[in-house]
C-alpha cells in the first residue's frame, strides 16, 4: 500500500467528516432524549461477544451478517455485532430479570460483512427501541408510536407505514402441513414474480393445489386497509390466519387514534424475517427511498436463549442512514477568534468563559501560527483596545 | 453453550445497564460541547478499516492490540479499531488537508485484543482531542488545558498532571550513537529496578560509561519543577537536551498561567510510546488510580503516511473508566405512569406531550399487564377523574 492510498477506506465504510457528524450527534441526542421520554432507557452493549450469545436464534441471514474473529485470550470465536436487537434482549433476560415491562434502547455503530444492496453502507449507525414484557399489541402500537416519532425527528417529510404479519403466512403453510423450508424457497420464488418453482412443486406433489392458491393469493394481498377484508374472505377458513388478522385490524385502529393521518399499507406478504418474527412486522418508508428507512416487529421470546422467556417487540434504523437523507440543521454557533492561551488575563478568561458557556465557539490564536479569523472561519474576534477587550466583526 | 452461559460476555468485554449508560451519555455530551465551544469539531471514524492504514506509523504495541479480520469482499486485511488517534489524524491529513489550524475530537467504542493490564477492560470508549498544524509549544498547552477540562467534568477531584519529553531520551542516546532499539531495551531495564542490562550493556562495550551515568541519571529526574533545573546541569551539554528542557520549562508556564494551583510532576524517564511522540507528553492522574486517566503528547508528521504531514498535538480518555470511578449525576426526571395507548384522548395526548417537553418521562400502561405505577418506578400516575385527567402522587 503506498502513501497515495493509505487514506483509503474498504468498499462499503464511511466515515462523517465535521458537518456530517454534527448533524448526526444532533439527531442522535434528539432521538435518545425522545425515547427517554417515553421510558425508553438507554443501554451500551459491547461491539463483541462471543459468537453463540451474538447470534442465539437468529438465522442464517445475521450469520453471514456477522465478522468472525478469534478471542486470544480464550481461543473462543467471536462475533462483531451486525446487529444490537438481541444484545438487548439479552440485557433484558439476564442482566435485569424483571418481570413488568422493560422498555430498552441503544444506539452506536454496528458492522455487516457484505452491504444489503449494492453500494449499501457495511457500517450502520443503528438506533433502535425494544419493549420487553407485554405479548399484547398495545406494545407493537406504543413501538410503531415511537417509530415514527424518531422518523419526526430525522425530518423526512411524509413516512408510509408497512404493516404485515408473520402469523399469515405461517398458518397458511402449517394448514398444509408443508415444511417451512419448502414452503420459504417457493414463496421467495413467487415473489421474484417467478412461478416455476411453484408449477414444479405442485406437479410433484410437495404443494397442494390449494396451497398454491393459497400462497399465491398471499402476493395480491397488498394495498390499503381493505386488504383486510379480502384476506377474511379468501383465508380467513384458518383461524391462525383469522387471528393475524384480527390483530392487524386492531393494530391499524390503534396507529389511527394516535395518528389519524398516517399512511398504512398493509402486506401479507411481507415475510423478512420470519424465522425471527412471530407477530406483527412493520417497516417504514418515505418518497424516493426503495428501501425501508426504519423496521421492526414481534418477537417473543428470543430472551429464551438467555433463561428468560419474554415477549419483545421493537424496531431500528440507522441514523447515519437518516442524515444522508435530509442533514439536521446544526446550531449556528458564533465562532471567536481569541489571543494565544498564554496571552490571555484573567479578566479575558472569565469572560471567554461566559462566552463558551453561552454557546459561542472560541478559537484560540496559536504561536507561530499565521493564520487569520477569517482562515479559522470566525465572524469575530475579541482584541485589545484602549486597554481593554472587544470583540470586533471580522471584516469579510 | 449451554442455555446457562449464552448470556457470559468474554473477559475484559464490559456493557453498561441503563443507570450507567445514562451517566456515559451525561459526561460523553458534556464533555463534546466542551470541547466544541474551544473549536474541537466531532468527526466519526468507522470502526475498521485496512489494516496497513489503521497502524500507519504507529510501531509495535498498537498492532498486537489490534483485532485482525478478512474483508470478504476485498479479501484484504482488516482492523478494528483499537486507537481512534491515527483515523482522526488521516482524515486532517487526506480528507480536509487544511493548511490552517485544525481541531477535530472524537468519541466512541474501541477494541483492544488483550487488556492492558490485569483485570483490564478490552472495550474502553475512547474520547479524545486532537490539534493539527501547529508545531508550537502553545497547542501543546491548549490541549492540556483542554484535557484538564475534560476531565473536571468528570468530577474527579483533584488531577496531577505528569509532563515528560521524548526529545531528552532521544537526545541522550542519539549523543552517544546508539541504536534506539538497544536503548529502549537497557532503558526498560533500568525502569524495572535491573541494573543487569545495563552493566553487561557497558561491559560488552555496546553502553559507554558516560551513556550509562546519564541513563542512570534520568531514572531520578522526576518531581516538581525543580528537576527542570537539576537536568539542565547534569544533561544540559547537550543542546537538544537542553531545547526539550527550554520547552518543558515554557509549557510548565503556560500552564500555570491558566491553572496556578495545577499540580505538576516533571518525568524524564516517561518514554511510553517513544516510537510515536516526538516531543513533550503528558498524563494525568488522580489518587487511588494507579495509571493514568488520560493522556498524550505531541507526534508530529504522522500525517505523512496519508500524504500531507502536518505537526499534531492530542489526549484521549476512556469515559467508560471515568463513570467507572465517579458516576455522573443523572437528570432526576419525573415517571409518570400513563393510560395504555389506545385510552388516550386527544386532551391527554396534548398534555402527555407537554409533560415530555418539559423533560418528564411518561410510560404507558399496556394492555394485559398488571404492574402498577410503582412497579414501574413511577412517582406519579395520570387518571381519570371526574371527567378531566389529574396527576396524582403514587403512595407508597
Amino acid at each position: 500500500m503506498s502513501v497515495n492510498d493509505k487514506w483509503m477506506l474498504p468498499e462499503g465504510i464511511d466515515e462523517l467528516l465535521p458537518a456530517r457528524a454534527a448533524g448526526l450527534e444532533t439527531l442522535r441526542r434528539d432521538c435518545l432524549d425522545y425515547l427517554a421520554s417515553w421510558g425508553y432507557q438507554l443501554v451500551e452493549p459491547p461491539l463483541l461477544e462471543y459468537l453463540d450469545s451474538l447470534l442465539s436464534g437468529m438465522g442464517q441471514s445475521l450469520d453471514l451478517q456477522t465478522f468472525k474473529l478469534i478471542d486470544q485470550q480464550s481461543g473462543r470465536m467471536l462475533g462483531l455485532r451486525a446487529d444490537m436487537t438481541l444484545q438487548a434482549a439479552r440485557i433484558d433476560a439476564h442482566r435485569l430479570q424483571r418481570d413488568v415491562p422493560v422498555r430498552l434502547c441503544y444506539c452506536g455503530p454496528v458492522l455487516h460483512t457484505l452491504a444489503e444492496k449494492f453500494a449499501g453502507s457495511r457500517n450502520p449507525f443503528q438506533l433502535g427501541a425494544e419493549l420487553y414484557g407485554s405479548a399484547d399489541l398495545s406494545a407493537d402500537a406504543e413501538i410503531i408510536r415511537v417509530m415514527l416519532g424518531v422518523l419526526q425527528r430525522a425530518s423526512l417529510g411524509q413516512v408510509w407505514l408497512e404493516l404485515g404479519h408473520v402469523g399469515v403466512f405461517r398458518a397458511v403453510v402449517e394448514a398444509a402441513g408443508l415444511a417451512a423450508a419448502t414452503a420459504l424457497d417457493v414463496f421467495a420464488d413467487l415473489q421474484r414474480k417467478d412461478p416455476s418453482a411453484l408449477e414444479a412443486a405442485i406437479s410433484d406433489g410437495q404443494v397442494s393445489a390449494e396451497l398454491g392458491a393459497r400462497l399465491l393469493s398471499l402476493l395480491e394481498l397488498n394495498g390499503d386497509a381493505s386488504v383486510l377484508a379480502r384476506a377474511r374472505a379468501q383465508l380467513g377458513d384458518l383461524p391462525d390466519v383469522a387471528d393475524a388478522l384480527n390483530d392487524l385490524e386492531r393494530l391499524v385502529a390503534m396507529i389511527r387514534a394516535f395518528d389519524g393521518g398516517c399512511q398504512i399499507h398493509i402486506d401479507l406478504a411481507e415475510i423478512t424475517g420470519y424465522h425471527y418474527y412471530t407477530g406483527p412486522v412493520f417497516s417504514a418508508y418515505i418518497e424516493g427511498q426503495g428501501d425501508a428507512i426504519a423496521k421492526g416487529g414481534r418477537y417473543d421470546n428470543v430472551g429464551a436463549a438467555f433463561g428468560h422467556s419474554r415477549p419483545a417487540t421493537g424496531f431500528s434504523t440507522d441514523l447515519k442512514h437518516l442524515t444522508g437523507i435530509v442533514m439536521p440543521p446544526s446550531k449556528a454557533a458564533v465562532r471567536i477568534y481569541a489571543p494565544a492561551l498564554d496571552a490571555i488575563d484573567d479578566e479575558l478568561a472569565q469572560r471567554l468563559s461566559a462566552l463558551r458557556a453561552e454557546g459561542a465557539v472560541v478559537i484560540h490564536r496559536l504561536e507561530g501560527s499565521s493564520a487569520q479569523a477569517r482562515a479559522m472561519d470566525c465572524s469575530q474576534e475579541i482584541v485589545r483596545r484602549n486597554d481593554s477587550w472587544s470583540i470586533i466583526n471580522v471584516i469579510e
